[in-house]
């Protein structure tokens, strides 16, 4: 290890404080809520703004030239001393769902602050400017459009959804005025492809791996890309006393096997596959079904094993409802194909997190994010942060001051490696 | 055959225009109906008593005296010469459900008018009192309670069902009297068992059984008893997206396997199972179910092999759940035994359609009919008359002219040899 790297790296306990700062940050935006008994902040909301406000405080705090873009979203710089430099973007979506945890985005932007804050304070100077950036809508529960902040960060923003309209019947341009924003600067907040270097995100994992093999941190490979059908199969409703089995059209047992293999074909091809919603009619207990009806929720990180499975498992349905005397009717009503994290960048992320002595977990994120929207615009790169249980979207959302201390160390280090 | 029985035996073309009129008759009480688009009609009604008075006319033509019990069913006697023989009962219901067919119930009754008439006209005498029955209730619809007719006379009435109402909050004791009936007087409505010396029922198979075999009639063996159970899987929620395959533990997928494996069952041990309901929470495309609730009704002709079939679903959906990480519960909410069939009957029924060159096939009832309530009473024996495609309770319920001619001829035949 030079020298160099040795005046780099900032000390453990520097790190711990950091990390510590971070969880104190996430508990104190969480008061910012509109809802009296749990954590609720929506796009473009006073609660908005305020969480705004302190967020751009503690930017300024850290250094950081500081601004409001035309979206909403939040922005800090660190400049560089080339003024032609790439810039490199850390960042995550400050609002949440209703009756939310305290740490999913919200980490993300409060960790960016401190490597920001820690990497200045050890004398470091990187090639790049750093912008960090707290995104003002993610979860879309106001418009009911996800991803509206880093949408127009990424250049793709659509005019209609200015007619959007929330509960109150409010729209989204009288929001944005209402704001203080001008809708029809919204190009304004689009950053120009060509002067991004990489945009970094560091999240909770939202789901159970990492905990499941002790691991604080995983590198994202990629978004998962989902796709979703409905499955409707008819048969014939009877007697439940009077048909005999073998002169059944049930379209209930026919679906169950469907099920059987949906699970079956998840498995042998690493996918993630759900029925999450399964309805029978007529539903009464002396009734064989007449109809069912039900949904699936198939990702993967990559869209060419998604699609394989897809056709395994509409290969399977039609042959068992071909045999069954079921008429199958499918409908897709969902589909994103999967965006992948840099290669470059995930391995960078691999090396930084081994220089500082961190186990190595790459995995595929089945949930999405901010990131996902500039798939195709700038390089982008993940870094999962451990949480318990897997729980997310909900007040028991947690995460261990160790693991935040080691999201900090890793992104860190990688800042010095890109 | 002897001479004897060629006297005793009417003609086709006899036959053939009894079986018409049976025909018509059911025809013309269908519009003895509450409902102005459909049949339907109930116990102790104004259409209740106007079918009662349409029937008794037709058995007092056909040289029965004739008498309304002191439950509301229609009677009609054929006596024998011997004023201390035995009583063969020959009968069904004529109410209906909502939206009914013509037929169920009430082929029987109307048939057994036929049968009497028939044989009259013939000269034949018998050495027993025939009773043709029409019953006021079996389907249970005014006072949700079913087989209130024909429980008056096996003597099953329960008091406490005179506190039962109907929809507008009448009491079945205020309908009796409306009806001009007297509560206090049900229990002459009970037939002594030892006058009796069988229960004969013929009914529409409302099954598809016969007319997949290309057969008119059936002799049924057993009134199927039936057990219903809930089965509650209570598994993990979670993301759709963010819980690998090998992490999850879903009830639904849990149930889709038992639900398999009730269908082999019941299969390998020709019963009846079906699962009528199935209810997911919390239902969304993207979420991993927490919880999934399904019934089972499951039935047979002997307890025995129904309940060996129960226990062998229970032991594999415990060791699915079990290997799952699924909690599951089961409640039985109803437990009906079989009621068998008099072997004589069954082979004096076989019997008879043979010598009337009439085709013999054994099936089981899986629906419930009056005659289930003399079970362990009277000896009782029933007769299915093949319906279109086995649809009943339902306006397209329909029987074939030459299988009620066959159903009369076989009636006909076993009287002569009881």
């Amino acid at each position: 290890m030079s020298e160099q790297e040795v005046f780099r790296r900032p000390s453990e306990s520097a790190f711990q404080q950091a990390a510590l700062r971070v969880y104190d940050r996430c508990e104190s935006l969480a008061s910012v809520s509109c809802l009296p008994n749990g954590v609720g902040r929506y796009y473009l909301t006073p609660e908005h703004a305020a969480c705004n406000q302190r967020v751009l405080a503690w930017m300024s705090e850290a250094g950081m030239e500081t601004w409001i873009d035309a979206a909403g979203n939040c922005w800090g710089r660190w400049a560089c001393d080339n003024p032609d430099a790439q810039t490199v973007i850390l960042g995550s979506h400050l609002d949440t769902v209703a009756m939310a945890g305290k740490y999913d985005g919200i980490l993300g932007v409060l960790s960016a602050i401190e490597v920001v804050e820690l990497l200045k304070a050890e004398g470091v100077t990187l090639p790049y400017h750093i912008d960090v950036v707290g995104f003002g809508d993610e979860e879309g529960v106001r418009f009911g459009t996800t991803l509206l902040g880093s949408a127009a960060v990424a250049g793709r923003w659509q005019n209609d959804w200015f007619n959007l309209t929330d509960e109150n019947g409010v729209t989204l341009a009288e929001a944005f005025r209402q704001f203080g924003l001008t809708p029809e600067e919204i190009g304004s907040a689009n950053r120009a492809r060509d002067d991004i270097k990489a945009y970094l995100e560091l999240h909770i994992e939202q789901g159970p791996v990492l905990e499941q093999l002790g691991l604080p941190l995983g590198i994202v490979t990629a978004i998962a890309g989902a796709r979703r059908f409905r499955f409707t199969l008819k048969g014939l409703a009877g007697h439940a006393g009077t048909v005999p089995m073998s002169m059944r059209r049930d379209p209930l047992t026919a679906a169950a096997k469907i099920l059987t293999e949906i699970e079956n074909l998840a498995i042998a091809n690493s996918v993630v596959a759900t029925v999450g919603k399964l309805e029978v009619r007529p539903a009464a207990v002396n009734v064989i079904p007449g109809e069912c009806v039900f949904t699936l929720d198939i990702r993967s990180s990559e869209d060419a094993v998604r699609d394989k499975t897809v056709s395994a498992i509409f290969a399977v349905a039609e042959a068992f409802c071909e045999s069954s005397g079921i008429h199958l009717d499918t409908e897709e009503f969902h589909h994103a194909d999967a965006v992948e994290c840099a290669a470059w960048l995930q391995t960078k992320i691999e090396q930084s997190l081994r220089e500082v002595d961190l186990p190595v977990h790459s995995l595929m994120s089945g949930a999405g994010h901010d990131a996902m929207i500039f798939g195709g615009v700038f390089d982008i790169a993940m870094l999962f942060v451990r949480c318990e249980k897997g729980i997310s979207h909900n007040p028991a959302e947690a995460v261990d001051v160790a693991d935040v201390k080691a999201g900090l160390q890793g992104f860190a280090r990688l800042l010095g490696n890109i």
